[in-house]
């Protein structure tokens, strides 16, 4: 679906460009991927986004948007003739909004601070907020998909993006931190959602395979430290 | 406008509380004001915001909606023939967004730091962040208002609200730090506008009184303080 030229700054390891990706993927849009390279920022990125100076940025006819929940409903209600991400009913639009924030103010933030938790309490206490997260997920999911595939019912909604895009660091979180955090005698809903999510047409080609994602973290974790 | 049973369960000094009651004033919505007891929870709102336990909570016609920039969106959505809050055009909606979700996720949080500094170096540091901050939103005032009296153009949106929410709070940092944030010489036109926003006939009713706040803080330091 064309409607202009259409670019995405972003980097393939981001959850918060997966979402733009993936949302433009269900819009059928064709974009140009523009790779940020680690430890540096372009000019364009500088340009676009002064604020924040982050990934990532949708440039729609020259037009900069940034945020990644604002770039989502940006693609929705531009190219609203395809399928549509956030539900049409008022209330449901908001439910959609408000698990969009809990995942990314409350439970991602969480989900990060295992690894760099202080002290093996710190560390259990983390895991633990982070599973009882997934488990209000887990009946987030129930009450929203009411029986179908997604959040957003039969199709993938703003939840299902919001969430889903965290799915890789989530295994790269349990691989490197050796805890079970999506757990299928817990949260049964949501591993069978989780599988679907990753296998859906618009998200399989840029869910990030969890190994490289594993050696992406330890390139990021030394490129972080301080120096010796 | 009448649509349905609607109640706010707030707070008067809250910011956030304000957001739903003015957006519920530009749509000429009359609603049901529960004020909540500070120290204490009402059955209803843990009953309606299990997740946060915050409010403000929107119930319309008994359905829960949280989250204060959510509401506003919501409000904006179900009377959508009374003046729109949100603009038209979606960059301009991303626009609004963007800005909504900077003063809450970086702005404000850095004015709340101002009084909670641990020595004259920190405090200075967020006073200076906080000004840089206003000097953004003069900026973005000026592009998204295009010379007329609102962030929202003609009448109050979004942005407008997001922002304006804040000017009692900010009010009384100046007055408990001595210290001048939203300044004539440096940022000429959110004077203006702050001016305009507060005596708004959405606004008036709600927006508290500086004295009247500054007595509250004193309260709430008052009762966060550790007992000796």
């Amino acid at each position: 679906m064309a409607k202009g030229n259409v670019k995405v700054l972003g980097a393939w390891p981001s959850p918060f460009v997966m979402r733009a990706r993936i949302a433009l993927n269900i819009k059928s849009v064709e974009y140009e991927f523009l790779e940020e390279k680690l430890g540096s920022k372009s000019e364009l990125l500088l340009k676009s986004n002064p604020i924040h100076k982050k990934i990532p940025v949708l440039i729609h006819n020259d037009k900069p948007v940034c945020e990644s929940l604002v770039i989502v409903q940006y693609i929705d209600e531009v190219w609203s003739s395809a399928p549509s991400i956030l539900p049409a009913d008022p209330h449901d639009r908001a439910t959609a909004r408000f698990w969009a924030a809990y995942v990314d103010e409350k439970w991602f933030p969480t989900m990060r601070s295992i690894a760099t938790a202080e002290g093996e309490e710190a560390r259990k206490a983390a895991i633990q907020q982070v599973i009882e997260g997934i488990v209000l997920l887990e009946d987030a999911y129930s009450k929203c998909s009411q029986g179908k595939p997604f959040f957003g019912g039969n199709q993938i909604g703003l939840v299902d993006i919001a969430v889903g895009c965290f799915l890789g660091w989530l295994r790269v979180t349990e691989k490197t931190s050796q805890v079970k955090l999506l757990d299928e005698a817990k949260t049964p809903g949501l591993v069978k959602w989780a599988e679907r999510f990753c296998a859906h047409v618009a998200v399989k080609d840029v869910m990030p395979d969890t190994d490289k994602l594993a050696e992406f973290a330890k390139l990021l974790a030394k490129f972080k430290a301080p120096p010796k």
